[in-house]
């Protein structure tokens, strides 16, 4: 496959390239310095999201297999076929008011007007037309007559009586214009209209309108595969007890957890996979049906990192190894060659908060795309910045944070390190500091990364 | 049941129950300008809000059921035990980087330190404390030696041989400070330090956490069961040919999935709920053993709207009925007793995107309450406002938008009014115009409600 990224192919991989032949030795020691000072060269947060995007964007283009569901089972998931508008919409006009259903210029001369009746939403439509010097008494919902123009609102008229009929007069200074609480027949959509595009995630608005539109079963695309290899020796499974120097695999769950969020159906390795070249080519023959692999662990600069080499034995190209970000800057995007379609892979550092930052900010929109969602960035916010933060002159950060709901006011819960799952407990997203910044100072408005 | 919000209870209801023996009457008219003119008298957004936040708050004491469930199946859910560490955390002195454990006092001066091997992630702790005049090839995440007191960063330093030995030495201008690219031991927390409180809406990041700690299970608060019920004789289901006149009802795929969004279990009724009494009070009984109680339709100033009587009959006491917001003045906000605990109903007013916003900033929060959750008001952010929008003089306005998730630009997506679903399949927030304010320039920022 010619790759659409070969410029950050060749210029990224060559680095990794020098650094593999040299794993099969114990030892000396690498030659440090000439690989990894490299930081400059590596895509800043912007470039590297745009290679995402691209990436992502043209994946979209390859539509997934599609199943049938039922409506109530739709949110999160991503329509395949659109939902049109099976009539117009309103289907008749309609009263946005309980009220009085008037000719404006009548009721507008001050008046009084004979009640005739009373429309309930869900009656039929009037078959005779609103004659002269009458109104009917109408409900929110409910179809105007035929030459009513307006409906007066309940609260804006007075009641009163002549000969045994019921009448009511327009209050002054009240003036009705012509249209006034009513939505024309057809003024929100026209039959056949699209309402809800393919491509889109379906939220609760969106059944609204699909139901709307008597649609009780929907099309969508299959949850894309996400299978999730977490990588290190230090790694034992949760309900297992360390030894020294182990710690749990905190990864998988939380990985599976944030694919679940963004629409794939997480594909998790029954226990993390030793820093082992054959263990690893066997995890990934294993992932070999899922439509993307996230690898976590195993990608930064240390000589036993074996990530980037098992996945250039299967024939990976790669977007990019690496980005200025922090935490993050190890991550790795790629593609292994697939049947249907390209399967992308992620190297997400091993450290919770880098894996998942670096999910959300690349992995997030790629699997989207996957999901046949045609436009899924990942979802920014904005929030007043409670506390001054530094910035880093090199690297655009991402610093885990809490935003209080109410005030909208973001503060960083200072962690140890992007291993720090305790103080990552406490936060609800990562506010960005853009490279270069010195400090943003409190009170400032700044982007942050919800999740 | 003494009503804790007694003084809501007499001022809003008096007005209601004047309006209630007239429903009987098919005829004449409400004596309507007496009962209905009382927009200054319903509490603001920000009251009614803080009606709710009080009362969700006093039910949140009361304790929910719980269960247990596996770690793969917690987010979303509420922690009804609290995770504890069950070691120091980390549990040793974890390096943060690649590279060498070193004396900082040694490296700075500048020697070139032996190496004596290599410490992976997961290595037990070495048993000799580091020997002066040597260091440890170290990678990240592994247990940094006693005695080496900073790591060195593989891009920091050049490698030597001396004598057939291995040797580094770390580079000027480079300065290592003491604790340098290390954790320290229980930095992060103590054994027996509370990691995620009793009371969280497990995230991602709480998940990581809980691995973290070896919680393979967790004990959560059972799902609060959400009865929807609509009402209106103008629904029909979604299956349904519309006659003319009748719309689908939308409202119940939506409020299902919004209730699920909020952590709630929905039971939907099979139907819509005529406008009729015995319908009503029929579907009351069904919705008995629901925990919390959503009614769409019926509760705006018409004459058949037999949501409140209804709910009077049963012995129902109310906190508000209506407040100052657009749309969604209508909604009522009361409470049914209950054999454990009382149970909250909401009369949301029927149009859709009116029924979103009052659930997303009323019933939300109680719903939280009812999960266990204790501090879940209405998640809002900020953004930016792409185009003037207008304010009301009496009103607090929500209007349906649409945010830019790269740009984080908000804009109104215009609608033909509450009922218009067509527009508001576009839209993924409201968007906050606070009472009284006469527009909100372009380029301001702004609050906002995404759902």
């Amino acid at each position: 496959m010619p790759h659409p990224c070969a410029f950050f192919l060749a210029q990224e991989w060559d680095s990794t390239n020098f650094s593999r032949p040299l794993l099969s030795i114990p030892y000396p020691l690498l030659p440090a310095l000439t690989i990894f000072s490299m930081t400059a060269t590596l895509p800043s947060y912007e470039e590297a999201a745009a290679i995402v995007a691209r990436r992502a964007a043209e994946l979209a283009g390859i539509a997934p297999t599609t199943e049938q569901i039922q409506l109530g089972e739709a949110a999160g998931r991503v329509l395949a076929a659109p939902v049109h508008a099976d009539r117009e919409m309103p289907p008749f006009p309609r009263s946005t008011r309980d009220g009085y259903a008037v000719r404006a210029e009548e009721a507008n001369s001050g008046i009084a007007l004979r009640v005739s009746g009373s429309i309930h939403a869900g009656d039929a439509p009037l078959p005779e037309p609103l004659a002269s010097g009458t109104t009917w008494e109408i409900m929110t919902g409910a179809a105007v007559p035929a030459w009513a123009n307006a409906v007066a609102m309940l609260e804006h008229v007075e009641t009163g009586k002549e000969a045994d009929a019921a009448t009511i007069r327009l209050l002054p200074p009240r003036h009705l214009e012509p249209g006034e609480n009513i939505v024309p027949l057809g003024a929100e959509a026209h039959t056949g209209d699209e309402i809800v595009s393919a491509g889109t995630r379906m939220t609760a608005a969106h059944l609204a309108a699909a139901a709307a539109c008597g649609y009780a079963e929907l099309t969508v695309f299959c949850k894309p595969r996400v299978a999730i290899l977490t990588t290190g020796d230090e790694l034992v499974a949760v309900n297992a007890t360390p030894a020294p120097g182990q710690i749990r695999n905190s990864n998988s769950p939380m990985l599976a957890a944030l694919v679940e969020q963004a629409g794939g159906q997480p594909l998790v390795l029954a226990r993390p996979v030793a820093d082992d070249e054959e263990e690893l080519d066997a995890a990934l023959e294993k992932a070999g049906r899922a439509d993307m692999i996230l690898l976590s662990g195993g990608v930064s600069a240390g000589r036993f990192d074996l990530v980037e080499p098992a996945l250039t034995r299967r024939g990976a190209s790669f977007h990019f190894t690496g980005a200025r970000i922090q935490p993050g800057k190890p991550v790795v995007f790629g593609e292994l060659e697939g049947s249907v379609r390209p399967r992308p892979f992620f190297g997400l550092p091993g450290n919770p908060i880098s894996s998942a930052a670096t999910f959300l900010l690349f992995a997030v929109p790629v699997l989207a795309a996957l999901a046949g969602n045609t436009d899924s960035p990942p979802r920014f916010a904005l929030a007043r910045l409670k506390r001054t933060v530094k910035g880093n002159p090199n690297l655009t950060r991402f610093v885990p944070s809490v935003c209080d709901a109410a005030s909208v006011e973001v503060v960083p819960v200072g962690s140890q390190g992007s291993g720090d799952v305790a103080a990552f407990a406490h936060a609800n997203c990562f506010l960005v500091v853009p490279e270069g910044t010195a400090e943003i100072p409190a009170g400032e408005i700044v982007k942050i990364l919800p999740f």
